[in-house]
């Protein structure tokens, strides 16, 4: 079998491992509930993972909301109601929405289950600013603070403290009800306070960190605000449960496991890659050159598995994505090596504003480049990674698969 | 023990294994000479290594010459004679130096071993033009093909053809004498038809490929040199074996099995790192990451082990070196894990234009930089590793070593 024809395989099979509705269904069968269960889906999969916990649930599941993003509910789901709303930038219909989840969750009992299905995009989705305060502020804060140099994790401890359902506040609402979270995670390490702003996770920053936070950048709260920002978030939600599936680990060790099915010995590298892609590409190279070298730190066939989001910082005037520049990268550091394969594909379908998903590269890339006359070095400087692959038929195109938990890189030697 | 004691063992361990010295008596054990030994030692490295190998060899050794930088030699050693010459520019010194290496091996039969002692830079001491060449229609002729952008490939066939001892000529001139070189790489892969221009190395280049590159770059042969590129480099040398010793792989094998005597296990991921430093340092704590979180590739206690030489492009005005941007950038990427250290160090003990060999950064590092109100992030953006290290007490500092094999870069988890 050929090189090329594995590496197809590994990308499909672990692309679909972490679809939403495969996740969000992995996760009900491996958690049966009991007890009547209400589904509450946020985000840009929101539809898809409550189509399918719909399905999975049946009778079980008594009503739910979804709250999408503009132009992603795909139609109507049986006992759903399903709303629309902004993102990147909250807007009034999301908070209109989730007030409609905080007087579904309001009424339930111990013996109800609220399944909370969370994917990218829902801390915009999901908003209710605390009383007194409006959506408005929220936004001001935050552009002062950004304009003060303030990092992430300050900006978001202030956000939480204004928010009725971030920071864990959620899940205080539907006490005494069960949570379970099932979450589809794109923020590398998984942290679940931060992924839509951990509306179910118990949040570790106190008001006194708040007004730190103001004193440090020397912002005074506005008097509108000072009550909401006395209020502390929750610090323990006992009654909450928590499953990460659809992630980039999950798509890693998928790809893990169709590469041992296809003979190589498999070795998860990282899952939280995060540098420059050409560099990755380099150092990836680096590897496959010491496994054709001296078999260290493996023997072939193996298949070395990295999964994270790397970064480009564009200088060019030319097309791609961090796949493609990873991959086109990786091709010029594998150069005459045979039977050596390099992939990095985005789990979403999309690489950069094109229509490719990634690259692939074998060691005989650089001699297609040549025989076309093509300089890889110029296409890398002018970030044109799209124009070149797609020249030497090197692109991965798979269109948008539905679910966005960052990129997959394999290095395969057979 | 403590994890900062371990590194410092590593690295002590391995420098030590390089060391010219070492390399060439560790040679020389491993392949017991019979019959008379002449020494011929080209290089910077190479007092010592002809030093080594006079007092491996004892009277067995009947003569030696050797070629080193200006400044370079450490005094005399019994029966050999030492010269000083031009580096990185070839002078007339290297040229008459040359000369006598030929002469003394010119009338030696097959019962004689030439132990042939290489390190960086022989390229440029050991050289004589052909016959109607001279050193600087060599010069010319690199500076015009360099004008023209032909890459250092085609450069060096076009040296190799102009010259008495490069591309295997050297070896040629010592049969019937068997020779063995041993080899001291500065050169990531080892190449032995491009470290110092393969004296002992069949070349590979033909005639037909010199005239080739220089109709491709439309520059005309002059009438003189004609005769000198018409003549053949040797294509076998049956009588020649090579032993790479002191080189990055024998680096890393080193940090290897001083890692595994510390209870670590030890993994090497490639020994030839060549991608941006800062970058190599964020895949390091990368892989570190996954480490704590998952127990892979490895469970601790484990090392990753790297060798090559990683590239800085340099933006800022700082002061710095490659190692200690990566070290840098990885106490960035590795901050709050706890037991994990990631160190990388030049193994002549010189890193850039400072005092210091390299760095070595903890999961405590950036609360130090906190504490003292350092970023890093500013420091890398300047270029200035240096001086942030240096504050934070995180250099690595080992004064020259005498050897210069590439770096090494290792991952540490207790």
């Amino acid at each position: 079998m050929n090189i090329y024809h594995d590496a197809k395989q590994i990308i499909d099979h672990s692309i679909r491992a972490v679809l939403p509705d495969v996740a969000v269904l992995k996760a009900l069968q491996s958690t049966p509930l009991d007890g009547p269960a209400f589904v509450v889906a946020i985000g840009k999969a929101a539809w898809r993972m409550a189509h399918a916990a719909g399905q999975a649930l049946g009778d079980q599941m008594k009503a739910g909301i979804v709250i999408t993003k503009y132009g992603h509910s795909e139609g109507s789901i049986p006992r759903m109601d399903i709303y629309e709303a902004g993102h990147p930038v909250p807007d009034a219909n999301g908070v209109v929405a989730t007030r409609h989840v905080l007087n579904l969750v309001g009424g339930l009992t111990e013996r109800d289950t609220v399944v909370f299905l969370v994917s990218g995009g829902g801390s915009a989705l999901f908003e209710l600013p605390l009383d007194g305060v409006s959506l408005d502020d929220i936004a001001d804060t935050t552009r002062q603070f950004l304009a003060c140099g303030a990092d992430i994790v300050e900006i978001n401890t202030i956000r939480k403290h204004l928010s009725a359902v971030k920071g864990g506040r959620f899940a205080q609402r539907c006490a005494p009800a069960r949570v379970l979270s099932i979450v589809l995670s794109d923020v590398l390490g998984d942290p679940l306070d931060s992924i839509a702003s951990g509306p179910s996770y118990p949040d570790s920053s106190r008001c006194e960190d708040v007004q730190t936070i103001f004193k440090r950048y020397h912002l005074d709260i506005a008097p509108h605000m000072m009550g909401a920002l006395s209020q502390e978030t929750p610090k323990s939600l006992p009654h909450t449960k928590h499953m990460i599936t659809g992630n980039v680990r999950a798509l890693c060790e998928a790809a893990k496991e169709k590469a041992a099915s296809l003979g190589y010995t498999p070795m998860l590298l990282t899952t939280t890659l995060n540098c420059e892609a050409r560099e990755a590409g380099l150092m990836l190279a680096a590897i496959a050159r010491e496994i054709r070298a001296s078999s260290f730190p493996l023997s072939a066939p193996c298949a070395v598995i990295l999964g994270g989001e790397t970064v480009v910082h564009v200088r060019g005037r030319g097309k791609g994505g961090r796949n493609q520049e990873l991959a086109l990268s990786a091709g010029s550091g594998i150069a005459g090596l045979e039977d050596t394969l390099i992939f990095s594909v985005g789990s979403d379908g999309t690489d950069g504003p094109t229509d490719a998903a990634g690259g692939i590269v074998t060691g005989e890339f650089m001699d297609k480049c040549k025989a076309c006359g093509l300089s890889v070095e110029a296409f890398l400087a002018d970030n044109d990674a799209y124009t070149l692959l797609n020249q030497t038929d090197s692109l991965i195109v798979t269109g948008p698969t539905g679910t966005n938990v960052n990129d997959l890189t394999v290095l395969l030697c057979r």
